[in-house]
């Protein structure tokens, strides 16, 4: 199989710190040893972009870049090595943790590619990783960490809706936190059972006796700031909050004395570290699993579809309203 | 054996918050199954007996209360039990979780009695429990998590005393911080390799090259406040923050990001817990140890003694000067 690759593409860029996002010409890159080139069909907005856009986000970037760390495409060339080789001409979910998947083409490590079974279109498989991936990774650290239930604050976005399904298939009570009253009925009539509203006056008491109640000792917390040491106040002595993202943009802040008392720890949550440690044929169950779900405990809901062209409109878009859906990129016409 | 127990004695009592603490007379406890009554001869102050006074600590009080978390003295009634049995006429230095020490008398539960050897005098066994044995754990705790060298800040205190004596014999380089130069001096000349003073404009800098340069992957906080926050930034990745006192009685801070990034993680750490997990054969060990090393690399010393009557007088010059040694109150005429 042979594909013909143009020396020029079309890519969003960050060109000068605040935006806006436009639309250049960059040269196509050629994979190295245990990468493939990928013919970019969507690609998601999600938080970490935000935070990537921002400058505030693990992942350092100089100016001019390309963002964009998750999306979905067909192979169309190989770096040396067989994995690569094997992957040209498979349509597949990929990752890319430097980021550049707001592009018509993107390098990637073969190694994050997930050749994609044909019951998955391109655009569903845009959002195959991060979030789910995500989200079993959570259901994994509670299984092994002996947690039986599990606090979720940003139980709205798309990751915390991923938690709501799964902690029904799996019999593992979710406590939901939000922001809004119209969130809290909204993830109600989808299901959820437990959700608490964090603007309420009573929040910080019904959050420890539910936290009790429930013995709700794996706290997700994408908050941050001082929502951190409500959450760890009201955990059940001996829990642990996985700090995975900060939206509040404010320092985290926890009382020693809690921690100190009741065994408490906090630790961070980083996906692409955790897969690292996870090794490779508990990850290929990972990946196989993700894909089983894909359209259902695992489905990304998308409010909205934009060309490259629009991506500083895109993002406007989800970040006027990050829990009413993903935001996908388009790069190509989808067959 | 058979001792002459009196029904009153005189006790240590914070009657009313805020103090003072007076003398008051009260009724002897007795000893009730695995329990011991204990002639007191000596009981220190430290840091947590400040918290407990304040109202800040783990352990909750009810007014009025005898404070007290250890001491030494000798074991003159048991309770049902074999242990307590075996225990009656021997001196021992002891530890009292609920507290109540600063008396004449007190009953302690037979398992936190270190039975003395001839070399140890009762005033040197008045100390021979929270600190050793939090110095011990934190070496055992660097061993098991693999940490090849620590900081420590609150360095000049008597527990980090110990951690730096401890640190030379077992090879294990400390970072060691202090608040004021002429604590660093007198560190330096007691022997300690690396010390920086947290006051200094470019202390952030330093303790992070530092801490790189010694791979100080465990950091002893007994601090809090925003100092936990610049501990954080600064260690290596893969660094674990033991939380084990909030001496600036400030909210901790944390930034998420640091935590997600360089799979940082913070725990609390309290003695009582860990010696509960610790199992009984290996905490006969670290017995066996804290009375070998008592004069030597645990050795406390002693800046002021002070009778029962004086514990106001004794507890005001303690928190005037914490790194100048111990104050014990002495509840009895020793022999």
């Amino acid at each position: 199989m042979s594909y013909s690759v143009p020396l020029e593409m079309d890519a969003v860029e960050l060109t000068e710190e605040g935006g806006p996002l436009t639309l250049q010409r960059r040269p196509v890159a050629r994979p190295a040893a245990g990468e493939v080139l990928v013919h970019v069909a969507a690609a998601p907005i999600n938080p970490s972009d935000l935070g990537f856009l921002a400058g505030t986000y693990t992942v350092k970037r100089t100016l001019p870049v390309v963002p964009g760390f998750e999306g979905s495409g067909t192979v169309v060339a190989a770096g040396p090595g067989l994995m690569p080789r094997l992957l040209v001409g498979r349509r597949v979910a990929f990752a890319v943790p430097a980021g550049g998947t707001w592009a018509e083409y993107v390098v990637a490590p073969a190694r994050t590619c997930i050749p994609l079974g044909r019951a998955i279109d391109l655009e569903s498989a845009a959002t195959l990783i991060v979030n789910p991936l995500t989200a079993l990774a959570f259901f994994e650290i509670a299984r092994t960490g002996g947690h039986v239930a599990i606090v979720s604050n940003a139980a709205a976005s798309t990751l915390g809706r991923m938690v709501i399904r799964l902690g029904r298939s799996e019999g593992v009570p979710i406590l939901n936190i939000v922001r809004r009253v119209e969130q809290a009925d909204e993830l109600r009539a989808v299901g959820a059972e437990h959700v608490l509203v964090s603007t309420a006056s009573d929040y910080p008491e019904r959050l420890r006796e539910l936290a009790r109640r429930l013995q709700a000792t794996l706290v997700l917390d994408a908050v941050g700031g001082d929502d951190t040491r409500v959450l760890l106040d009201a955990a059940p002595a001996g829990s642990t909050l996985l700090a995975y993202s900060n939206l509040s943009g404010a320092p985290s802040v926890f009382s020693a004395r809690t921690l100190i008392s009741d065994r408490k720890r906090v630790e961070g949550f980083y996906l692409a570290h955790w897969l690292e440690a996870r090794g490779f044929r508990r990850k290929a169950g990972d990946v196989r699993r993700v894909q089983r779900l894909a359209s259902s405990d695992l489905q990304t809901h998308v409010q909205g579809r934009f060309p490259l062209a629009d991506a500083q409109r895109a993002v406007d878009t989800y970040r006027g309203h990050m829990t009413a859906g993903k935001v996908l990129l388009l790069a190509r016409e989808m067959g």
